[in-house]
């Protein structure tokens, strides 16, 4: 879905001459080709020839170390490498143990634009027309790479942002992993209820849309929490602290501090959609 | 909202012939009889002739005991009452205290069709359609009154169930009111954060969809909560024993055990959207 939509992005763009395209899942590959949203697919870097302009790794963030390993040998068949994972100090954390030290020609980055969606038949060409890209380039990294990389990007209709590479994990722990862990973690629970087939049968939209990101896939997601796990656990920690408060609101029967509560994350949704709808 | 829906939804249908609004909101009860949503309307109980047909209580829970109080006087104006209320056992408890006993006319309900937004401008004359509504009602409720509301719900496209009090509660607590406090206190956990203006800046659209529910109006959630609070504080213990666990396999790094609670989830969710789709 995401590299999918990237290369149909960049095509409808005209932003390239061939695209093409490596997945070891080939049924995926073959629809991608058939679709036109790829000229030529392949199941393993081996098989294909360079150089490239630009290579874009998207794979979920558990693969990378061994998508490094794999792509050593052919490195140098790109220019420039870019990524699309959701964390980024485990990429390069990855790609140092691979390397010795971060390839000069690697843009770290991360398209904001999920869902909970994946492979080519839900990807789209205005995929990130509009959304953000966090780029998180190292001292070490080229700065054409990463000038070419931020372009391609903006050509997308994309709004590039750069970031120190731990402040973007804080940032993403926060407003994605954490939602989709609490996600999974809420539907897992009621799932698993002795009434869980009547609740089910009772919930409606706003159950629907609350739990949404428990529909992401599963293997992805596994990958990002392990990824960012030491951030997620200090969140869950506070989280877990947020709920006692409010048990204790409820057990006192604190209506003006419940009250607060909710006003102030009606308040601070009100700002978010705000800046959201506006983008 | 749910009032307003209900009064274009009655009027479609050709269910009545006039329809009287009363709500302390004057601006609100304008706004209905411009729109034609009702044909008159009235701030309070004590400026109404009789007899209604069929009169419904759609205020926040917290409210019906001053409700009660207030129609007690008038309460032989209308044959059929029924309310609305997103809890049952709340409303049924402070109906007995106000009466001594529940009345045999009065059949509490709930139609399971709740949206973040509220007032009349927000009305649809078929929220109802495909959607659930509950009637509870007791033993000395009297049948044909059931008969009259649950033909009235039909009517309006919606599917009724009946259901003890008590069950009733316990489903929605899991369905709905838990889900509304978890996105009340990450939203209001995470806007307290000192990066907040970056939180909310990076955020996407499974966080929009997420957070949806903090959109709620904060005054009736708070009634709502407080009025289950003894299931919502079990539940929500239930839920930190859940983030505990999961907290857990992060440290342990068991990826399997993870791998399963977020598949267990992802199914679960399935089986609500085919459920859900389908209806």
């Amino acid at each position: 879905m995401i590299g999918g939509s990237l290369a149909k992005g960049a095509r409808r763009a005209e932003l390239c001459r061939e695209i093409v395209g490596i997945d070891r899942d080939l049924e995926n590959l073959q629809i991608a080709r058939e679709l036109g949203v790829i000229d030529s697919g392949f199941e393993n870097p081996d098989q294909i020839e360079g150089p490239f302009d630009l290579a874009v790794l998207a794979t979920p963030v558990g693969s990378f170390a061994q998508l490094f390993e794999q792509l050593k040998p052919h490195w140098s068949k790109a220019k420039i490498l870019t990524d699309v994972g959701s964390t980024k100090e485990s990429v390069i954390a990855v790609a140092k143990s691979v390397f010795g030290e971060i390839p000069a020609n690697f843009v770290p980055g991360h398209p904001i634009a999920g869902s909970e969606k994946s492979g080519v038949l839900a990807a789209c060409d205005d995929l990130y027309r509009g959304r953000r890209v966090i780029l998180t380039p190292l001292a070490q990294t080229d700065e054409h790479a990463t000038r070419i990389v931020a372009e391609f990007w903006h050509k997308l209709g994309a709004r590039v942002a750069f970031m120190d590479p731990a402040h973007h994990d804080d940032i993403l722990a926060a407003t994605s992993h954490l939602p989709h862990l609490v996600a999974f973690s809420l539907v897992d629970m009621l799932g698993r209820k002795d009434e869980k087939d009547e609740i089910l049968q009772y919930a409606a939209g706003g159950f629907k849309d609350f739990t949404r990101l428990a529909s992401s896939d599963p293997k992805m997601w596994l990958d990002i929490c392990f990824a960012n796990r030491s951030r997620l656990m200090r969140l869950i920690e506070e989280f877990r602290e947020e709920l006692t408060l409010i048990n204790d609101v409820l057990e006192k029967q604190d209506h003006q501090r419940l009250f607060d509560i909710f006003r102030s994350a009606n308040q601070a949704r009100r700002r978010f959609l705000v800046r959201f709808e506006a983008e």
